[in-house]
């Protein structure tokens, strides 16, 4: 697995260990982190910030263009609002560590003009590390995704 | 024009009071406001506050019950972005001030089961106030639409 979604596992490793929801993302520009991040519901009580918006925000106020050579990495399917945030800028890449817990609006997305990759070398790890939290916390996984 | 949008509107001006981008927002629930904002991104630097963003945001952790009993009142068509917070949450119903300077995925929003509705009395106010910031911001405004 690349360095963006090994730090993208860190990340939900990181929630984790706050007692969060452990999903991470980090947002790849030129090769480089550009922004990085994890759910924080439980943390913050925030209802918006998922990991993928929490990644984004962290790189702050970017320009059109640098949205455009970005790559999202997250170690989950992206729900409808991280992939309206995606859409919304443009960012035309997202790597998925696993869509087997819960699956966004895939189709969608590709027939919007995003490319999805799996990244099969972290799937295994992303879906162990999110299965053991809903089986401790199912309540809170079905708020976190609208259910 | 109703009370919502009215407060959505206000939401809208206090941004343009603060030097920000002049859209604003509020969640109704069971006929009151459970959360109101506006638009952050000059205020906070932050890319992901939109009005509607920070409106439900401010209204905290709500049960999936509590969403869908909901109405957003956005002073402006919402982006892809906060259609699709719309969209996690299933948030029913959607009131929008005006459409004309900017519209987001409403036919996919209609789609997916979502009402939308124009606030016919809203709307050359909501328009004036934004197309003022445009005039005078016209990269800033570039900038929150992903442009």
């Amino acid at each position: 697995m690349n360095e963006f979604m090994r730090a993208a596992i860190e990340e939900a490793r990181a929630g984790q260990a706050e007692g969060g929801i452990p999903i991470g993302s980090v947002l790849e520009l030129d090769g480089r982190i550009a922004g990085r991040g994890h759910n924080r519901r439980v943390q913050r009580g925030s209802a918006i910030l998922h990991a993928e918006m929490d990644a984004i925000e962290s790189a702050g106020r970017l320009r059109a263009a640098d949205y455009r050579r970005a790559t999202l990495y997250t170690t989950l399917s992206p729900c409808d609002m991280c992939s309206g945030t995606a859409l919304l800028y443009g960012i035309p890449r997202i790597v998925i560590g696993e869509s087997r817990t819960f699956r966004g609006p895939e189709a969608y997305l590709r027939s919007r003009g995003v490319v999805l990759e799996t990244d099969a070398s972290a799937e295994a790890e992303c879906y162990r590390l999110l299965q053991a939290f809903i089986r401790a916390n199912p309540s809170l996984w079905d708020e976190d995704i609208g259910r």
